[in-house]
């Protein structure tokens, strides 16, 4: 198996800091070439524009983080990170899916639409120009803090956003925080006491650290 | 258990039609009111000005669609909906997550951002007034063009969405096709045969008939 990934983006990260959770050992395949642009090859390979994307020893591919994750919790259960019964998945499924509506969504309108970098090109996934529309900037914007607010009170004593367990919930709102952070200049909100504390901890971990890619091949 | 609705709404019919097909006797508790909008109690009832949501007997809620799925698919794994192996239910994943992202997505902007009832309402979940952006209805219907494209291109001459068995890739894709048609004259392009058949066949099922909710109580 291989994973394609674009270094630093908020969805492909999902998978990554999955499979260092799981302790796999999948090599990261960087397809991002100059100008926050996918390299020809990978967009000439049939997988849609986007990343990530595991590719199986026969040559499958699966697309879609989640899709992704998913997969490798059936081959290797170890340590559960998808839920661990009915209720447990269910709301791990149900948290993960707000993170990525609502924190992913939000993020990816405030970033497509404000970038220079992405000048006509205000959706991922496509080929054909699609114009920045001004006004997503503010209301990514405000999503971003509605994110904010609903994850603090979620999140509220508990070490992780479902709880005790640290699971994909967790790995996707941090993928959309540090994204904020880094690439928005978006800050967690003073008043989000409860997920600044939770971002903190989940930030130490050895899953959230930088990747060493291996360049396309 | 009950489920919370919103009589015609895309997301909720997800977890109804899933519901039907599994044969199951979950009552469907219709929480919509006049004028496009959610009800009070629902609305203070803590469910995040959203549906569907399934409440268990104990008051447990959980909420997403496919969250609810995953919950029920534990509980009455016949028929399977949801992938039947680690790589089918990684397919079905995929297929499921774009057309959410992709079909969803696209003919929520499309229909938030151009009926005179939503104005002032541009997103789902929030009480916040969050104005409509014009520039999002063209952008919404071009991407209900791509959405048709890729699923037509995917289904080919398979049966459903996946393959052989009917999966809730097949149920999303339905809700965001009916919904299109139905509420934002939308028409499935001439050129999508594939697409066209197979949306006849899965509106043939039983499960994609008018529910008969209950009023709220």
């Amino acid at each position: 198996m291989k994973l394609y990934d674009w270094n630093g983006a908020p969805n492909p990260r999902r998978a990554v800091i999955f499979i260092k959770e799981k302790g796999l050992d999948i090599p990261l395949i960087d397809v991002g070439v100059k100008g926050a642009l996918l390299s020809d090859d990978y967009l000439a390979s049939g997988a849609q524009g986007l990343v990530p994307t595991l590719e199986l020893d026969d040559g499958t591919r699966i697309g879609e983080a989640m899709a992704i994750c998913r997969y490798l919790e059936s081959l290797y259960p170890e340590p559960p990170l998808m839920g661990i019964d009915a209720l447990d998945r269910a709301r791990v499924d149900m948290w993960e899916r707000r993170a990525d509506m609502e924190g992913i969504g939000a993020v990816g309108e405030l970033f497509r639409n404000s970038h220079p970098a992405f000048a006509g090109r205000g959706l991922p996934g496509r080929t054909e120009r699609i114009e920045q529309i001004p006004e997503l900037i503010a209301r990514g914007r405000a999503r971003m803090g509605w994110f904010f607010d609903k994850f603090d009170a979620q999140i509220g004593n508990n070490e992780f956003v479902t709880g005790e367990r640290f699971t994909v919930a967790d790995i996707t709102a941090l993928c959309v925080t540090d994204f904020a952070l880094s690439a928005c200049k978006v800050e967690i909100p003073e008043a989000c006491g409860n997920f600044r504390r939770w971002h903190q901890e989940v930030s130490a971990r050895a899953s959230a650290k930088p990747s060493n890619n291996t360049n396309e091949r």
